[in-house]
């Protein structure tokens, strides 16, 4: 078994896990950071293990175009490639196609269209996607599926549910002739829109396939909140104990906890890296956006008491003069600080499952941040 | 006395010597890495160490406009500001001011100019050039001067040489009565454009008022190279051997080993930052453009045999695709390895000059570099 549930909370449905991976062990819950193109945004390697990353997420679709899975293989996969020695997930590279790209038709076989970035035409499909997951080496890879918009029609999202079963199906046998060493976990995404009795189609149905682990995938859509806690309700009680649960894209700093007390293990999200760019960090009490005006002579790190690299050398004054004179300094400072802050988020959340004080920890901290985000 | 003379070379110019600021001691000859805006592009004060940066260059002109002095000293100085605790010097503004913004009038007291963020009207004079790098922490400050375009008729070079002579003076007398403690070392500035008489006048001028060291100005402002070679040539016959002689600007890493030859002892050049940014490296035997394909498979390090930490960990494959990916990491990754090649080439010529070796050094590094980057 590559999943342990170490203890699980008696308030909630919260559990510390630890999983095992070929390039290492991942203790849940976890964050892990969204490496699109091969790089963790204005990151390297080593800071990401300062910041204290164990997993990071890179996305198939943007590696399939460019540099290629040819390249990377031929560097020996993405870790070497990278630099990046510790386990990676890996996307199918279903939510690009359906996002980022120009979408020609959808096939039963597959998916063809137009990539972002010069416009030609391409293929994916659920044995082409775990082949690239593969070639690029990675620990954990993900079913090609169909993730619909938010809205979507009932019928509409019935269709692609059962399309995106059969896509499973074909992700789940694929490779099964391959040596087990070159073989990366396989997790199911469950699907469903906002429809209750699809999301429970949808999760008995990858559980008879036995997937490696189990991912929640259309959420963080431009669903309203209680919508997106509405879908993982009705995702995760059809889902076995023993393996680990993803919810995809997810979320702010109170949504992850949250996330963690329905029983999610594991998150990915672009907001600590995206927001950094804008000039806004992350902290207990809220976001700050730094380039505002009372921060010009503000001698305070970014957080009291944070123990990132930034908040021990930087006051808030100088990273806004950065972000205001555009300097890549400043969006390093606040996407390391940002990292960290996830990052140390999951950590007091594993600690407090250790302890048995998560329901004290869950309360304050959402209140604290709820509070002032607020403001 | 602040400057040492360790060893000369006896078949060139060439020095070896010894800076001493209140900030730390800068081993000559030396490049300093330019933090235009109060942060070297994409570096970290750590990294820059690690690089081995022992003086920076910082920009009055970028920091007068913003944050602005007052923010700065609010802070305690640029030093504390920016997290660097090591040897700054500042440029006057001069140059930028004539080269940047939109100039309205230049008269005796100084020069009246729209800056070139908001377009608002600034002045600029000797004193408050003075007043703004001793209010930033400056260990050298430079005197403000006017730097001709090239080319330059003799005439207008020759009138504004002597105001620059005159505003030299006034910078030499400000602040003589305040602390000495508070006080930057001052270096006066030799114009005169590419006129062997004038640089001469220039120099004689200013080393009578007793600089603390002398910067040549008014190179690298696109002319031919011989004329910049001939622009220092005209100029450091004139100037005293016990104080550090500073080229401006300068050069490619050929230059700089040859302005050593000439007696310089300081440079400062944007290229090796600026470059990076689009994904040039500097190597022994010339540049290399990364983004071009042959890089695409190539797994050597940009240098075999370089030690920074760019080249210990990534290939030129990665790299590359960063660049073509607009990734922040892959600018970041070449600006560190080019700023380690302009500090080890002069650490290198260091070590030469220490050795009795340098003009064999100079011999086959010149060489090298120029062969190659010719072809």
């Amino acid at each position: 078994m590559s999943f342990a549930l170490i203890k699980t909370d008696s308030a909630s449905h919260a559990r510390r896990g630890r999983l095992v991976t070929r390039h290492g062990i991942v203790e849940t819950p976890i964050f892990m950071p969204v490496g699109t193109q091969g790089t963790v945004k204005a990151m390297a390697p080593d800071e990401l293990r300062a910041v204290g990353a164990q997993i990071i997420l890179a996305n198939t679709y943007h590696l399939f175009l460019r540099p290629g899975p040819d390249v990377i293989n031929h560097f020996g996969g993405l870790h070497r490639f990278m630099g990046w020695h510790h386990p990676i997930l890996t996307d199918s590279g279903g939510f690009q196609v359906f996002s980022l790209s120009k979408l020609r038709r959808i096939t039963e076989d597959g998916v063809h269209f137009n990539n972002h970035i010069d416009g030609s035409p391409c293929f994916l499909s659920p044995e082409i996607s775990m082949e690239i997951q593969t070639a690029l080496g990675s620990d954990i890879a993900m079913a090609f599926d169909e993730c619909p918009p938010y809205p979507c029609e009932l019928e509409y999202a019935s269709v692609s549910l059962d399309r995106t079963l059969r896509w499973a199906q074909r992700c789940r046998t694929w490779g099964t002739d391959q040596p087990e060493k070159t073989r990366p976990l396989v997790f199911g995404i469950v699907q469903g829109a906002i429809y209750r009795d699809l999301r429970e189609k949808s999760a008995r149905t990858l559980v008879e396939m036995d997937f490696d682990g189990y991912a929640i995938g259309g959420v963080s859509v431009g669903e309203p909140e209680p919508e997106m806690m509405r879908a993982i309700d009705h995702s995760v009680p059809f889902l076995p104990a023993e393996r680990p649960r993803y919810a995809m894209g997810l979320g702010t700093p109170s949504q992850i906890v949250e996330m963690v007390a329905r029983g999610i293990d594991m998150f990915d999200c672009v907001l600590p890296t995206r927001l950094a760019r804008n000039g806004t960090a992350f902290t207990r009490f809220g976001t700050l956006n730094l380039k505002n005006n009372p921060y010009r002579l503000d001698e305070r790190p970014i957080e009291e008491e944070c123990a990132c690299a930034t908040c021990r050398t930087f006051t808030r004054g100088y990273i806004r003069h950065l972000i205001k004179a555009q300097e890549i300094l400043g969006l390093r400072l606040i996407t390391m600080h940002n990292l960290y802050f996830y990052l140390d988020l999951t950590r007091q959340i594993r600690n407090s499952l250790d302890n048995g004080t998560f329901p004290r920890f869950r309360e304050r901290f959402v209140a604290d941040y709820i509070k002032h985000e607020a403001t």
